[in-house]
């Protein structure tokens, strides 16, 4: 295949007109990308966000629409079946996701022994998927790691960088998209601003020195996604819902007994929806979210220098419910009506804690004699060094009619914290 | 209650941030209302437009604030309590609403003897819905007639018509609404230069003729909705895949069978697309769509020109009928694998057509003295006037592995006609 | 010259990166492009809308790009140099504009006996321009018959039809510019819809018949353009005083001498601007402007429907002149204090009249054999065919102090008319 | 006055329609206001940022808007009579800004001993403004006053704060207003976010601390602005240009000798430049920018950490000229060819440098109780920490013929430096 056939356009809100390929188009109406319509890109998010519904579909439209982008534009000139590749394993980047998004992680690392990345390197490789992407020339093991940012070839590991890495098309669309859907006025990112300067050192994706602000911009963005909607309050009454509906209902969850990737396809939002609301042991909380009646967060403290002594507690779960079994006491209320919520942690689903951690992008500077000085983005970026750091939140949930109890003897338990009224609910 | 009693706000892409009253808050954490999350905006048109993914929830939520924006802006003053009942009666409009929306209506009204208008009265007079409203100090039936667009109030006609008329606040909504999910590219529609000329004449809702080409503007957008979106062929292609997925599946829906409307309340897209793909009837069809194995059109021919025989053939069933049994039998296949699509007519939902029809806004200008004279908006508006016209298209569908011979036996049936391929699939 | 040697970007809030070549950039900075900067692109439309300061100068870098865009999707493959020499001709297709653009034109008719494309042709073939063209490899003569829509090659009429045409770039661009920055919310128009779907046709562009909707949105908000603004009373106002200042002064301009194209291009509006400040024979309507003490209109009458009477008195200057006469004696002020204005009329400047006129873009459809139908648009769009429609406007202005006497007398002589306020100044 | 007569609407891309009260349409309509049409926003800009022609008229509409919001949504209720003074107040802060902006700066110190904002108290309170105002039934000195921050009531400081502060609404306006007509990408703040949660405290405006991300937000893209326009190479070679033209002409400038805010209000930048235009001295200069024919930075360095040697040797005017001197004489070209440009000193224009410091905002969180509880904004917050960090750029300018030499020169005086290519020109 030397040359990239064109099938047509998909319009999309962010992007614009989005050019496919007749191999793009073919992968896109398998099952595998189709289920992506039926996974929320933010599960809980619309409960503070009305016009939250955009779902991996769009998502993965808009990120192999960047990938093409970045391949087409470095200064190295790379062929057409190459960026092919790439185009397609950002399109395949999130066929892995469980309902409910990252909601589900912590049971399919449980029960399926996988995480959504190792899910989606499974169902590119071994699913009714992996036949389609040989069909049509391409190796599906090959698609299936670069997908999750490894390349084949160690001399050109910023292939995978476009797919994954501290900037990569990934976090360009969904900080966009998610910030067009929820109306929530951040992220107007210039992503070509990026991408028009890219280049490739040493086999590895660099960003010039003139776009050191579009990367703080959208670290920034980034940052502010995670404290407008995936820490919102309200947001994490869901999850935490969503959650315990899960672990009521889990014995009676086929998809946590599934042997082949084709099984794990047939389960998406509505479904499982469907399935909780059904069954007796989740049902009465799918009818609480269904009248948004949520959990309340009654105590709430945010910590934004590194404690190490609350953080070791916090971190272990033993410690918690024992927090919350001496809050309940005090409360004098059922201890299943106590949720401590450490929304940083990963034992509640969104390891994100660990993602923001490693910045290493390369940034170049142009000399007189066009030779280009490679420096780190936290030398360069006191904002970006700043944006590492710490924050860790911890809260108190409980329902509304233990309301007043609970918010009191959380802070005899926890000490004093200022809590203000959210803008939106 | 002489003031409305903030809540707080709401963020919106659309309208930005849309101000809560205590009231409004206590009716949007209904069942009722809280349902339309799960009820999509557009059945189908995802399929072509990936991100239209929104909902009638934030649909109802931006109504109400445009109504609040027109009654707040008349220069008739109204009394606070009056304001709220508009608002409460845009945010409850669309309560009504089957699963996957229109498409559902001749089902509704078939087995339930209702449409969708006449659903909303019933839950907004008769369910649950109806207590929390009289609980707020509001009477529920005067409400329920004010949603469908009958003020109680004969002297002040006007209060129905923000909710329902040519230019009321659902179509100013959802027309600038769909145009931001869709990034269809038309519908920016300028609809304060409208709201804030709006005036009351001998009772009725008028809009000052500053404001005319607003006026054609959102008619224009209207219009391209239907080409773009409603009556787009892929998107009719699932929505008749859908219909015939409900035919097959009937006789086991117990929607079909409620008596109450708590029990109808229980039922939404995702409830509804669970219990077809579960139904062995209906298993098929919707393994197709979760695959996006669409049926293919194969003829279209579109009349621009009234043609009275054409129109009239086209109105009756059992016409159709015949032309579907007609080019099976020349194409040598099973008539089940012909749909003729006539999606203009109310035989297929989307009954939009008769909507079309009636624009009578009254139109006013000023004289020197002030006195208000008004006049059709049809005679001031050539645009408009032509915007009425007819419109009617006529498509043949079958599955992929006939398109060939059906497409073919279509022609010979149909008369030869020109098919353009669509820009976005 | 076989391959575009790119040298950069330039950053547009219309179109994002615009990316130049070497030989664009060159011809971009010189005194005859960059002149345009100081030449509004709607002299007297800041009054109405306050940040419509926007000039020629971006526009014509837009026209360029869409032009580049139009060129590189053609399904004709064409020659880099050939698309080079049609955005050049794109980026120069204004430089003949004479300060306050469309304003200054009756005079340059008068007295240089040449119209601003005459203008354009001129400075591209024999100014220090054609020097620099001749330089980058291309002939000047060419270039500055392509800047107006003339195609050497007669079998390649296309190639003018992207500059000057019914749907071509220029129209593109401004249409969603001028929305923009006025903020009139109108011209969200999707003008990739059309570039992706064009073709050439014997020699000519053509649309295909699924871009439709983008034409008919492109003409009504080019028909809102002259309604909101070229035609906005305020804006007609501020235009009759800057004529009547150039009328006042045009003795002592010697832009009115001038013999050489280079000559010309040292005016632009900041020039002519303090020139008419500093001229005693115009310097009091200069300082009316700066204190934004307009002419008031104060009588308006609007025709849709072509009355050929009333249209044959009112394209004779002489007898707007009689009825101005008749009007000054009625109101017994000066005749100097009355201006008839009629808008649509070639006799004040900004004759688009005529230019709205032929609609002649040939829209093709394509059958099963993959042949391409052509039919003109007025055949497939009734908007279209109505957007040609008559609107001829006749107003009274005069100042503010004889506002009341002329107003009635204007109503004597040329009958009861409404006359409704506009929502903004 | 107890109500605020409106009188109609101004519509602005930024804020949409904005409502005038009659009072306002006044004043907008007089000399010192209306003259704001004619001076650029950013002089300069444009020259990077094609579409940068916005200027400070509407940015004071947009400030008196946002002003409006401000006083309109605080808790605290305040009579119409003091909103309006406000409004007022945002209105006119501007006025007192000589042609070319912050570029005439040290020319209005040294010869007419007043900054922008003594022009601006001067006018509002000395000029024929001041008659308008007060027949507006306002005091025209306390408005002057207001309209650099300070209020009369000192148990009101947040009546001053409003206009002038880390956080007033002159910020809020323009940041999002540059971005928008520069297209630069940056600037998409939700103000209202901050607006609808602002309070009082102790006299002094506060913000909750759910705006905190919003004020991280402004404030980073307050930075960008300065990275990416004002201090950008190429507006800066506009800027000394500009800078060198005025000192040449400047004994030729009445300007510089007028002894009533009457006569300052005479000039703005049309008149400005077709003066520099016409003089000797400067014609030059305006001619080669009118060509963009640009003084070229051939030596750059960055200064991200306080080096107190460095900087306390550039802030010397001697010893700047001093190293021009040497770099004058090894690279053998005349020392007017030279000129190093600091652009965060004082000496040169824009002394933004200072205005970024004190950033002392106020910020509250709400306890259980009700109560509210301040702190700084830069104890809550790193990003805004270090958001004051320290920048310091040097650059030398030369022409383009001298390029090679002056550069290396540069290089060999000043130390080695990366350079890199800018993005846009």
């Amino acid at each position: 295949m030397s040359e990239n056939k064109y099938w047509g356009f998909i319009k999309d809100p962010i992007h614009g007109y989005i050019r496919l390929t007749e191999v793009e188009k073919t992968i896109i109406d398998t099952l595998s990308v189709q289920r992506l319509r039926r996974i929320r890109q933010l599960a809980g998010a619309e409960y503070v966000y009305p016009a939250a519904n955009h779902t991996r579909f769009e998502h993965v439209l808009g990120a192999m629409y960047l990938a093409g982008a970045v391949v087409d534009n470095l200064p190295i000139k790379l062929p057409e079946f190459e960026k092919q590749k790439v185009r397609l394993a950002a399109l395949l980047h999130d066929v892995g996701h469980a309902p409910f998004s990252h909601l589900f992680e912590p049971l399919l690392l449980k029960y399926l022994n996988r995480n959504h990345e190792e899910m989606s390197t499974w169902i590119i490789a071994e699913s009714k998927l992996a036949d389609a992407i040989r069909k049509q020339g391409f190796d599906s093991t090959e698609i299936s790691k670069l997908a999750v940012g490894e390349s084949s070839d160690s001399e050109k590991r910023f292939l995978g960088q476009v797919i994954s890495s501290s900037f990569d098309v990934d976090k360009m669309d969904f900080v966009v998209r998610d910030s067009y859907h929820t109306g929530a006025g951040y992220g107007s990112i210039d992503v070509f601003r990026l991408i028009y300067t890219m280049d490739v050192l040493d086999g590895n994706l660099a960003a010039d020195i003139t776009a050191l602000p579009t990367l703080e911009s959208l670290m920034l963005a980034r940052l502010e996604s995670f404290r407008a909607i995936y820490f919102h309050r309200a947001c994490r009454a869901v999850q935490i819902m969503l959650l315990k509906a899960l672990d009521y209902a889990k014995d009676d969850l086929s998809i946590l007994k599934i042997s082949t990737p084709d099984e794990y396809l047939e389960w998406d939002d509505y479904i499982l929806w469907s399935k909780l609301f059904e069954n007796q042991k989740s049902r009465e909380i799918i009818k609480a979210l269904s009248a948004r009646r949520l959990l309340k967060c009654v105590y709430e403290k945010t910590f934004y220098v590194k404690d190490e002594l609350v953080s070791n507690i916090f971190t272990k779960e033993s410690v918690r419910r024992k927090l919350e079994e001496e809050i309940a006491h005090r409360a004098q209320v059922p201890v299943e009506e106590i949720d401590i919520d450490v929304p940083s942690l990963p034992s509640v689903p969104y390891h994100y804690g660990m993602e923001i951690g490693p910045i290493d992008i390369p940034i170049f500077s142009k000399t007189h004699s066009g030779e280009k000085i490679t420096q780190k983005i936290t030398e360069l970026s006191k904002v970006v060094e700043e944006l590492h750091a710490f924050m860790n939140i911890i809260r108190v949930y409980t329902s509304e009619q233990h309301r007043e109890q609970v918010g009191r003897a959380a802070t005899e338990v926890l000490g004093e914290s200022p809590l203000s009224d959210a803008l939106s609910h």
